[in-house]
C-alpha cells in the first residue's frame, strides 16, 4: 500500500456520508491525518453523527457553502441524485477541483457529468467495488477498499493529472485500480451483479407470493442466493434505472436460460437439465 | 442430545455413502460405538475408501449380500435411483427391518416407496436438512445433523413402533425432528430450495451465454447467489424431475415477479421497481 503522501488532496468534501462515504473518510484520515474532510447530505442528524465520531471534521447543509474551497468532491449518494448534486454545485466549485464519484453504473452517466464540468474542473467516475448489502456509517470501515478492486472509466476527455491523482488516491486506500470503457463496465456490471440483484429481489417476492410462511423453512441456500435482496431500495432502483438497457438484456438471456431448463423439465427430460446443471457447476466452479 | 441407547439398530446399512451416508455413519458410531454398518454402492473405490476411514465397517457390492441381517436401511443415493434399489433389495430384507432414507423429495415417492415394502417391513421417509452444496465422504462430519431441521413424512401406513425408532434415530445425531405431510414437505421445499438451485444454474449460465470472462469480475453478491450451482447435477436432476410439478410451479410464480420488475423497467417506472425491491427486501429481512 502506497503512503499517505500520494493524496494530493487537502480539503475533500463527501457528498453522501454512508457506509461508502464514511468508509472512504476514515480511510483518508488513516493515510493522512491533515486532510480535511467536509460532508454534505441530506439528513443533518447523520451528518452530526458522522462530525460526533470523527469521521468527518465538518458539514454544511448549504451545498455552496459546502463546496468553499474543495480540492476533491467524492459524490456517494444514490447514482440518481449524481446529475442534480453536480447542476447544484458546479458555480461553487474552485477551478481545479477534482470530481469523482463511487456509483455502480458508468456508461452515459459519467459523459453527462464530464460535460456538466465548468471550465477549469475535472470529473473522472471511480467504482470502487466493496460494501455488499450493508449501508450507513455504523458498518464503516479504514480497510473496507483494501485488495477491493477499483475501476476508473474515462470518458471523452482525459486529463492526466486529475487521472493520476485520482488512481494514486484510491491505491492508497488500498484498492487494486483497473482502467475501462464506461459502456462496457456497464455491461459487465449488468451480468455480474445488477441482474443477480433483481434476481434475488424477485426470488424472495415470488416467495411472498406461494406463501411467506414457508419462509420458516428456509435454509443456507435461500439465505444465500437472497442475501444481496438486502440491499439498500433506493440505491438499487436508481442503479437499474441507469443502467436499464444492459440490465434488460442480461435478464432476458436469464430467462432464456431459465426457460431451457423449464422445458426439459416440462418434458421429463432429465438429460437435458443434468447437462444444464452440468454446464453452470462447471463453470461456478472456476470462482473461487 | 439423547445418549446412544436411543439408537434401536444393531446392523444398519447405508446405501449410497456420500456426505450424508458417511455422516450418518460418524455420527452413529459416536453415539454407539457397537453398532456395525455396513455399505453398499456403485463405486467399489469409495467403500473401500470408507472403510479404510473406519467410516463403515465392512461392504458388499452384492445388494442381497448387503442386506443380510439388516435392522435398518438408509437410502442415500439420488432420489431417482429409490424405487429401483428398493425393488432390487426387498426380497432380501428380513422382516421387522425399517427402512428410511435422506431424499429431497418426498410427496408420491414415499406412497410408493411404502407400497414396494414386503409384508413385515417398515418404510418412513426422512429428509435431514443439512450438507450445502457438498457431496462425498471428504466433507463428511459425525456432527453435520446437530440442530439441523430433520422432517419425517408418514405416508398411508403409520406403524408408532418405526416412527418412534426413526424420530429417536435423528433426535439422537442431534437433528430437530418435525413431521410434515409428504406433499407439503415437497410445496415448501420446491419453494424454499428447489427453485432457487435451478435460478442459480440458469444465472450462471446466463452469465456464459453473455461473456464467460466476466466471471473475472464476479463479487462476493454474484459468489452468494450462485453458491447453490456447485451442488450435483446428478442429485439435482433427480430432485427437479421428482418433483416437478410443485418446481414448476414456483418457478412461474417466480418468473410473475421477475416480469413485475422487468415491465416496470421497460416503462422508466423507478416508483415501481423501488417498490418491488422495497418488498423483497422487508420479507428478506426476517431471516436471520
Amino acid at each position: 500500500m502506497q503512503s499517505g503522501k500520494n493524496i494530493f488532496f487537502d480539503n475533500v468534501l463527501i457528498i453522501g456520508v454512508g457506509l461508502i462515504g464514511a468508509s472512504v473518510a476514515l480511510a483518508l484520515k488513516e493515510h493522512r491525518a491533515s486532510v480535511k474532510i467536509y460532508g454534505y447530505g441530506r439528513s443533518e442528524q447523520n451528518l452530526k453523527n458522522a462530525r460526533e465520531r470523527g469521521i468527518i471534521d465538518n458539514y454544511s447543509m448549504d451545498i455552496h457553502a459546502a463546496c468553499q474551497n474543495i480540492d476533491l468532491v467524492l459524490l456517494s449518494t444514490p447514482v440518481g441524485s449524481f446529475t442534480d448534486i453536480v447542476f447544484r454545485m458546479r458555480s461553487s466549485l474552485k477551478r481545479g477541483t477534482m470530481v469523482t464519484d463511487v456509483g455502480s453504473v458508468k456508461g452515459r452517466l459519467v459523459y453527462e457529468l464530464e460535460s456538466m464540468m465548468p471550465e477549469g474542473i475535472h470529473y473522472l467516475g471511480s467504482h470502487p467495488i466493496a460494501g455488499g448489502d450493508k449501508s450507513g456509517i455504523d458498518d464503516a470501515r479504514g480497510d473496507l477498499f483494501r485488495d477491493a478492486r477499483c475501476i476508473i472509466t474515462p470518458a471523452s476527455k482525459r486529463n492526466s493529472d486529475c487521472e493520476q491523482k485520482i488512481i494514486a488516491f484510491w491505491e492508497t486506500l488500498g484498492a487494486k485500480v483497473e482502467l475501462m470503457d464506461p459502456s462496457l463496465h456497464d455491461e459487465i456490471y449488468a451480468a455480474v451483479s445488477h441482474s443477480p440483484h433483481v434476481i434475488a429481489y424477485a426470488l424472495v417476492n415470488a416467495l411472498e407470493s406461494i406463501n411467506s410462511q414457508y419462509l420458516e423453512y428456509a435454509g443456507q441456500g435461500f439465505k444465500d442466493s437472497t442475501r444481496i435482496a438486502l440491499s439498500s431500495p433506493e440505491m438499487w432502483k436508481d442503479i437499474a434505472i441507469y443502467n436499464r438497457e444492459n440490465l434488460l438484456q442480461a435478464l432476458h438471456i436469464f430467462k432464456k436460460n431459465l426457460d431451457t431448463i423449464m422445458c426439459c423439465l416440462e418434458a421429463h427430460d432429465a438429460t437435458g437439465i443434468q447437462r444444464e446443471f452440468l454446464r453452470a457447476q462447471i463453470l461456478r466452479m472456476k470462482l473461487k
